[in-house]
């Protein structure tokens, strides 16, 4: 047997490293708080968890769930969408579930031929399941590049017409993991034309959307009416659903909708029924995103106060629970990295995501107010080298 | 852009277009009884309901599920294992939790590398998610023939040693869908043997083995002791749980399992943990998969008994919940598949399977009692053109 070259070759995880991390400093008896993962420690949004139990109660006869979703977990989006977007979703045609959006971010590319060259393009720092879907694919991958020059965005000025004749899925992920960038509306328009006279389609990763501490909620690509566009949507950072596994593929494009669920029937990839109650449950709720919000943006605040006193530059920050930052006087993230672990706490070295990602940190803030009261205290208390 | 070709020119799912003949009929005002889907219509084990409403209860804070499955999912399989099969396996090295084994067969491809024009290689009528996720993933794919002179088995002997050099996953599935065709040991023995020979994994789709009516069970790729061998084990068939989402992928070979678990990180198919612990329940219990099968036995005689009087010819049965069969005096699928139809029976065809199945039908069996009288008494309405 062969072995697919990248799974012998290829780093594991980030997370992974820094876990081990974690572990070896815990063994030496250090007190270390890890604010790595974007994983919420706070409760699902308990109309969540009851519709779940009423409809696994309900069910004693287990059946196949269907590949696109149900009717009623489709509604729910389509009905969510036009209350807070002001735009029309047909159900049935416009809408897939998906076991959360990891699974649709690695399964798209095959909806696609790429065997003349065509290739995926992503942020040079980002989501490594772009990456690591294209490389356990074998599709050609394009990196931008991202700097605080263009605002954490690939630069759409900088590439040239041959370039964009390669590209056949463009990644967007607004508001961006990393960096919290955020692209606005003539980001969007700018890349839905370009898509459109090069005949390629973007992707819009938007799991962070509906956690916002700007005034308004950051553009989604659901307000432009494209042929060229797929939006993924996701419960697990919005409603608290990590362990659920649910979200959304959506698009305008029928014909790619049709083909998306006829390519999805083989993959084993229907959400069971009670979790889509538990879905409905999510997306018929309004409220409980925007309280998640609002406890979020307080952290934050703190924490970008605390951050700011020490010296440091924080980016963005108007969105999700990630805090992007660097200091005027490092340009490498290692020292910076060390400094925190030397005052209790793990955070993410900006070269984890690319070299692109060098003299940064990225620290994770969804996490009780009690373990922020913690962590402020310890940043008043970091000796940087 | 361009769409991947195999999803615009392949055929939908034989199941929906039989599907879409009984609804046709049923417009017409047809009083027809479905017998063409895999899926038990009777009560999940209720340990699982019970298991896995009793971990929701207990988390209301929700997060990542591990990919590989938690311990202790891994643990109870080890445990079945052990005293089903006499096999002692290592949880943490030997086993990997997976969302039900159609989602585990639609990725396994993965693991390999196919740019020199290694080849997958399936029964010609086989569960269709084999062949569509070859062909969604543009792996090239040989069908192997089946036939009565076999016994429904690929004839190993068959093969040129030429065309082994290109095999590099070899699907079994033993007991078979469509045909119930069982693999004795000495058919393992010769296919691990030429796997070990040609240097190809050998991958035991198990997900029948469980619902046996023969007094001993089914041999199982679990009983040896091969570094060729990967085995997929389901919770859908031997505990209804078909909307779970739930099995396992076993191998002795360590180094699989370890890539396997690398290379399933980014494609999101961790499963929800209070459905694992629904499925530990599952793993911990041994009567109930024997007294479904006690239930399924007794519906089997009275159908086999029925079609026998009617002058068919019904192979194997002596696992799962499919009858295949045949008539001595028709050549053909179709004016059998009407007959049943007129009877008020829809049936799925042989020619759904493949060329292989011309003159064949595959009647369900997963019903109730009260359908099982309906289904006989049908049956003995049936009128042979």
């Amino acid at each position: 047997m062969k072995i697919n070259p990248y799974l012998i070759h290829s780093k594991p995880y980030f997370i992974a490293a820094l876990f081990a991390r974690r572990d070896a400093l815990q063994a030496e008896g250090r007190d270390v708080i890890s604010l790595v993962m974007g994983d919420p420690i706070e409760p699902t949004y308990p109309g969540v968890q009851q519709a779940t139990l009423k409809a696994l109660e309900a069910t004693p006869v287990s059946q196949y769930p269907k590949t696109e979703g149900s009717l009623a977990y489709r509604q729910a989006i389509a009905d969510w969408a036009q209350r807070n977007y002001g735009v029309t979703l047909d159900p049935k045609s416009e809408i897939v579930s998906a076991n959360g959006s990891k699974e649709a971010i690695f399964h798209l590319s095959f909806l696609f031929d790429w065997s003349q060259g065509q290739e995926i393009w992503i942020p040079s720092m980002a989501y490594p399941v772009y990456e690591g879907a294209a490389h356990i694919q074998g599709i050609p991958l394009r990196k931008l590049p991202l700097s605080e020059a263009t605002g954490f965005l690939p630069d759409l000025d900088a590439i040239t017409p041959e370039q964009w004749q390669r590209c056949q899925l463009f990644w967007l992920n607004s508001p961006h993991n990393p960096t919290t960038a955020i692209a606005g509306r003539g980001y969007f328009e700018k890349l839905l034309g370009l898509a459109e006279h090069y005949g390629f389609v973007v992707c819009s990763d938007e799991c962070y959307n509906e956690l916002y501490y700007s005034p308004e909620p950051p553009v989604s690509a659901l307000e432009f009416d494209s042929q060229q566009l797929i939006v993924l949507r996701s419960l697990s950072k919005r409603s608290h659903m990590t362990g659920y596994r649910m979200g959304a593929i959506i698009s305008r494009n029928r014909e790619l909708i049709r083909l998306i669920t006829k390519m999805r029937a083989p993959m084993g990839v229907g959400t069971p029924d009670f979790i889509q109650a538990g879905g409905i449950a999510a997306w018929n709720d309004d409220a409980h995103p925007k309280a998640f919000a609002a406890l979020y943006k307080a952290r934050r605040d703190r924490l970008v106060s605390a951050l700011e006193a020490k010296g440091f530059r924080v980016f963005g920050a108007e969105a999700g629970f990630y805090l992007w930052f660097s200091h005027p006087d490092y340009s490498q993230s290692d020292p910076l990295y060390e400094a925190f672990i030397d005052t209790g706490l793990l955070l993410a070295p900006g070269h984890c995501f690319g070299e692109d990602g060098e003299g940064y940190l990225r620290m994770v803030y969804c996490i009780t107010d009690a373990v922020t009261d913690e962590v402020v205290k310890r940043i008043g208390q970091l000796q940087l080298p």
